[in-house]
């Protein structure tokens, strides 16, 4: 993917706040999301992240300030969902991306139109970014792989598959939510290793899973596969996402056809996502160890090899009750989507490979994405081993597994040198009492 | 479930083709479905079958014969989808089809009105009844799932969580497809047990799988569980339903995950929904047999054991090309949802005891129907056990799996002493060659 003047480091914004080099948002970022102020009963619409503000697309779209391939993205991304923007495809991704640089950037002629199309983000409360109508969970490191594996199956813990499919399956779109999502502790069965029968009651080893999410662009039709080499077409951007996970349940229920209740009962996504064109800078060579099986020939590209990985730091941190009181964090780990065993062009192309056909909006997880160290585990079963080791977090509370009243915030961003720092913001959300505690 | 007058086997039709005592839809079925006129730009709508014609309910609506909630419903069950109808619960979805019942019966004032609402089911052509936002497939015949248990894994066909847990797992919506769909043999990877690595190609292994569908109706809120004795309120209606395997790519992807690619490349549903108002006279006593544990509190109720089964008798046939030229088809396995370990009540109440929240229109799959009998069967992965055993068709034609150009239709129907007999109509597929042979 080619750089462009929209990503050009030394681009400042007649909006202050996106020049501060901290900003998750400056003018090089330009992420989409739907919103609507806070508390209001106004139609959710389109906006875009500049600083600390929202860009409300559908104000400037009345404007009709842009034309053409530009302006009619404009109004597609300015609807109540993006999916009509994002079936669109790249050429049209691109053309609004480069007339908002030019809008947004210091000495653009519309400062004033959209001076009063600005909504400062800690007024707005946002919707999911469009219909999710499915949605697939891959499994894409090796090293969450290799963890979790070892506790779910300790004889065999990595399969002869996970090196040359790119694991995935389907996973639940109606229980997504959008960052500040709540959810009650799941009921469900469980059975202790130890125990003759099953039995029923609230999740008593609740988790989190460090993802990141990926949005479809343009679809592909029934029976047609994606190559490698084409599937930048239909991949629109990205987003973090936590996919909630009961791991007492899914211990009983998962064989022999994979999670269900264990997982179904809340997903939540960030708010932003950041396109594909915005995260150009950050793609990284991607390789295969010598010493692992090579990827199969309808994975394999040279583009994968020259650009198929990204570099995109990542972060887990837990917010207690006691914390939340005290407005305190406690960081639980750091990793990096670089590490991810698949890319993401490999796992839309092995996807559609069998005529699956993918429609815009559909989001694709990557999987809990842990690093090869310990501290670098995506959930905290891994980084408790299982429930063996609590962790002892700051303000000396201990947890084994989540308790009810904790929230869960995943950060991310790209740094390199050479180029404007951008992030994804953030995705919060947090467990309640189970309904019906027996 | 009570019965009403509507079930009563005395009642006949002014339309006299629903009055042969072999069509499946007497006046006492009343299935919903999604048409226009086959061919044609029409906007698709709700209709009904009625013999061997559909009444257009959007005809019907635009005359305004009904009223009150007979009325709302007609209104709602006559727009391109069915998910409104659905959502509006079982006092609508009952008053309606009273309403029907009362307009389609011999002595009805509304004859001229509605005869002019009438099309030839030769005459027309159908969609998805419904937009399906999540579709998962239980794995309730426990015949099936010993005897693909022992193929799969030979030391341990039937895992311990089987007889506690309703196995499901979510497959995907978007390659689900209304009777008539044709889609291309899969490609995939796949591994020979003697082969050192996989390889890529199109599918050799493929399968249907003789299921019911199970419509959701009215949904429940995010977080709160549907209960046994509510679930009625919650399940509109049920179709045939053929979820295609690809058994080799799935020997090799499914674990530890499930199924994925080996089942989203297409699943057919038949046209018709057949209510479960039209299907009480055929629901029996479920008991669990005593050498079985005994399902947890949340799965049992006295309901459940007085009339949780649903007696409907399946078949699965098959026509291959040449059968096309002669007009013939052959009979693969009969099979009855009787058999199925869990019940439709028991599937919903445990999809949603975790919180998880359904939407109307979402559908749910029973898993393949297979009875006790080797010839009760519901795929052909069974029939031939596993390929190893070849099957000879009526005209001489041999199949361990599927070819290019064969087509599978599945057919059900109710029949019991003292009601009237009623059918689902079928639902027909066919398998084009693969895109890309290599």
């Amino acid at each position: 993917m080619q750089l462009n003047e929209t990503h050009n480091p030394q681009l400042r914004s007649w909006v202050s706040s996106a020049n501060t080099g901290k900003t998750d948002f400056p003018i090089q970022n330009l992420p989409f999301a739907i919103f609507r102020r806070a508390g209001s009963s106004e139609t959710f619409r389109g906006g875009v992240a500049i600083g600390d503000q929202v860009l409300d697309l559908a104000q400037v779209a009345d404007q009709a300030l842009m034309s053409g391939l530009a302006q009619a993205a404009l109004v597609a991304a300015a609807k109540p969902q993006l999916n009509e923007f994002m079936g669109m495809g790249r050429d049209a991704w691109s053309a609004l991306r480069e007339a908002l640089s030019l809008a947004l950037r210091e000495g653009s002629p519309f400062v004033n139109e959209l001076t009063s199309a600005l909504i400062a983000q800690s007024e707005v409360e946002f919707d999911l970014p469009c219909q999710i109508g499915d949605y697939t969970d891959f499994y894409t490191s090796i090293h969450h792989a290799t963890a979790v594996g070892s506790l779910f199956r300790p004889d065999n813990p990595l399969l002869p598959n996970y090196k040359w499919v790119p694991i995935g399956y389907h996973g639940r779109s109606s229980s997504i939510g959008v960052s500040g999502q709540s959810f009650r502790r799941p009921m469900g069965q469980t059975k202790a290793p130890d125990a003759s029968e099953p039995s029923f009651g609230p999740c008593k080893r609740l988790d989190y899973e460090l993802e990141m999410g990926i949005y479809i662009g343009r679809g592909n039709d029934f029976g047609e596969a994606v190559t490698i080499d084409n599937s930048d077409e239909h991949i629109f951007g990205m987003c973090l996402f936590n996919d909630w996970s009961a791991r007492d349940i899914q211990a009983w229920e998962y064989q022999p056809l994979g999670p269900f209740l264990a997982k179904n009962f809340a997903s939540t996504v960030s708010p932003w996502i950041v396109t594909m064109e915005a995260l150009a800078p950050f793609r990284r060579p991607w390789h295969r160890d010598e010493a692992d099986p090579q990827p199969l020939a309808y994975l394999d590209s040279a583009l994968t090899r020259e650009q198929g990985a990204l570099d995109i730091a990542l972060e887990v941190l837990i917010e207690t009750e006691q914390m939340r009181e005290q407005g305190e964090l406690h960081s639980l780990a750091r990793s990096n989507f670089i590490h991810s065993y698949w890319t993401v062009s490999q796992m839309v192309t092995h996807h559609t490979v069998n005529g699956c056909n993918m429609r815009p909006g559909d989001l694709l997880g990557s999987g809990t994405q842990s690093g090869p160290e310990q501290e670098e585990a995506g959930s905290i079963l891994e980084l408790t081993k299982g429930g063996k080791e609590p962790l002892s977090l700051a303000n000396g509370e201990q947890r084994t597994f989540l308790e009810d009243g904790d929230a869960i915030i995943l950060r991310g961003f790209c740094e390199a040198e050479g180029s404007a720092r951008i992030g994804f913001g953030e995705v919060w959300s947090k467990v309640l009492p189970a309904l019906n505690k027996k």
